[in-house]
């Protein structure tokens, strides 16, 4: 194809009601005007994928995982359906693909599938046509995941990639269709040093490199799902994050450059949505974290931060976080634990939180711990329990300070100035223009 | 299979809610305990297709046909996934297929396919696991109906079987599987002599022939999609109309051997949505009707009735009846021709209705129509256009009188009065058990 390829996504939020979607239409209608080949990707509409979940709920407590991903896999059909159509009332040829006609598949693995491949046969054909094309996000076709043996029938299934999956499926079509650019329309102008609700000088980045925007994702940066992040990374896709809603440009997700040379704190990420979980009086012997995380495995908690103290007469305490929504489950699973382990008590905290400095530089400068720590203790703000990776440090808080933290770290390390220019060659280079601020 | 085979159909009513189709699945397990095989075909739940085609109103004036069915028939996938899942809240092993998943296949018309095919080999294999197969209805997949050469890509598409659609799915998986019932289950309890909303005395049938139930729901009753009485009348399927909501037997569409020594009118229909064209001083010359017709018929208007009066003058009026629905664009249609074919005006009422008697032997008895026509004068009911058919007479009259005409007509007939016993044999022979009233 001569002209460039781009694909675009775009989230519940901006495809929420009829007139959003026509908005969408109009904005994708003069992209194509300027010559490109489109590849849209959406996500269902405003709070679809949740009606559809209460819906499930209200019939099973536990929904079948093969039912309840052919129910939400409608709900990324039918928004790419109207945003083909609102295409067409423009005069815009369009056509909407089902994950399936998309030539997505996936390993099959039902709520949380990971895409296995991309046929872009049919998605290749259309837009030779001069159409463009409009994939349902979220989703793919898959075999069989409960490993019976279906040998007369055909094993097409289909299958959601989990939440925000619709960044996953766009940045994997970028991959597969080898496009120039993939770009994530959402409800935010791009990713910020930290949550703008938050600290009111926070500044938008014009460039994060993969690895700082998959730990900022990890630590409670929600504007982009982790695997997509991971995808780009791998397959070298440059992902541009910006607003669907004003024509500014965004955030650039790549491999950066001047890594080295930048302010090594990018970035600041918060998260409320966690709980810790306390075994207090853990025997000290071999096999004891292997019997209380297996199971947590098992039952498919993350678990996040693990902190083992010291022991102290034959006896530890061990703590971990679990995502906040996790922790009834987490306790129906350990509560036998604690008299077949023999742990004094179990206690659990909900209202808890996690604050992350993220920045690649971050290893090579121990100095920036010892800030952050300073920090917090200047604040009044008491640190539960410390993780560290090679880029980025977070501290465990008590939940109604984070955004106290949050204020005073994004002051102590001078986030809101723009970055210093490294040298003349400041963005040459980059392959995305329009970012020059 | 050794157990007997039946195929039920659940409209949007009896699914309209988690309430509803919590007690739909109630219903589905108790059958299966009794040894029944089940295929379920759902509709959409409630007014699911009267809102996304509001959804697609709202983005665009003339809705793509291909991305309406995809969006369309995404209300039967959701249903049919929310029934499964209330089925294993049960115990009941059960799994939801997609039209294509299902074998379906159709000729590819868009929002009106005909279903080309069944291939049972999908639902067979989940039978004999033991599963309750629940198939979304409405809906198929066929190939590309534009025309297009679509060398490279797989051209499966999605296509939906028009309003009713569903009646048509359940009847032909009951023809293509060979089942031993299809049940039609529905917010009314079976096929009445007329409307009961209007006749108080109206009395439900056990037996209605094919022919008669053609007749009746080309004439407004809407129990029953016509295609799906066809469908059952070439392929030999019985066919039970009943109630989601009673516990009693509802009425069986077959071949009714004794249609010949039942009263001979069977029931009473009548179509409010209705609207009467008069072509004014049409020019009497050959070609003339077909250049009115044709067109209506390339813009998918079907015409029902047609009154030529005779000529004076070398000019005539025409006059027709299309669905009310479609009067605006018929107006568009032969507006321009007006002037082109030389008729002095055209004029349109849509306040009128049609009221028909339906009976197998009405044909051999030439006093039934006298009989209609003397009751409507009598009730001072003016006869607008008269048309008739083998085991039909149908009057359009003025559509504030319709129910006025039912009443009496029902009375005239005597349809109150239950049918005299057909010597010993009545109902002998009858494959569903449980009609006798």
């Amino acid at each position: 194809m001569s002209s460039p390829l781009v694909v675009q996504k775009f989230g519940g939020s901006s495809v929420a009601d009829a007139d959003r979607i026509r908005r969408v239409a109009r904005r994708i209608a003069r992209e194509r005007e300027a010559g490109t080949s489109l590849v849209v990707v959406v996500s269902a509409m405003g709070d679809t994928t949740d009606e559809l979940l209460a819906l499930a709920s209200a019939v099973t407590d536990e929904p079948d995982p093969r039912e309840l991903d052919l129910l939400l896999a409608t709900g990324e059909l039918q928004s790419a359906t109207l945003v083909s159509m609102a295409l067409h009332d423009l005069g815009v040829p369009a056509i909407s693909l089902s994950g399936a006609q998309a030539g997505i598949t996936t390993d099959g693995r039902y709520g949380k599938a990971r895409i296995a491949g991309i046929d872009p046969a049919r998605i290749r054909e259309e837009l030779e046509r001069g159409k463009v094309v409009i994939v349902a996000g979220f989703q793919g076709v898959g075999v069989a995941a409960d490993g019976r043996a279906m040998p007369t029938v055909d094993v097409a299934e289909t299958t959601t990639l989990g939440r925000g999956g619709s960044d996953t499926t766009a940045v994997a079509l970028a991959a597969g269709l080898g496009a120039d650019r993939c770009r994530i329309f959402t409800d935010v102008p791009g990713i910020f040093t930290a949550d703008p609700r938050i600290v009111l000088d926070a500044r938008q980045l014009d460039v994060v490199g993969y690895e700082e925007m998959l730990e900022l994702a990890h630590q409670g940066a929600q504007v982009l799902q982790v695997r997509a992040v991971e995808l780009g990374w791998v397959n070298g896709v440059v992902i541009e994050v910006l607003s669907t809603f004003e024509d500014v440009p965004g955030t650039r997700i790549m491999e950066d450059p001047l890594v080295e040379q930048r302010n090594k704190v990018r970035g600041l990420a918060h998260d409320r949505n966690v709980a810790k979980v306390t075994l207090v009086e853990v025997p000290d012997r071999p096999g004891v974290a292997a019997a209380v995380f297996e199971p947590l495995a098992e039952a498919g908690i993350n678990v996040d931060m693990i902190v083992q103290n010291i022991g102290h007469g034959g006896a530890t305490d061990l703590s971990f976080t679990i995502p906040a929504v996790d922790l009834a489950r987490a306790k129906r699973v350990l509560e036998p634990l604690v008299r077949d382990l023999g742990f004094r008590e179990m206690t659990t905290d909900a209202s808890v939180a996690k604050v992350s400095i993220v920045g690649a530089g971050i290893h090579n400068a121990p100095g920036y711990a010892a800030r952050m720590f300073r920090t917090l203790a200047d604040a009044g703000i008491n640190i539960e329990m410390i993780s560290t990776s090679e880029i980025r440090i977070t501290c465990m808080i008590a939940e109604d300070q984070v955004e106290a933290a949050v204020r005073a770290l994004h002051a102590a390390f001078e986030l809101e100035r723009p970055e210093a220019p490294v040298g003349t060659a400041a963005d040459a280079g980059a392959p995305i223009a329009g970012s020059a601020r």
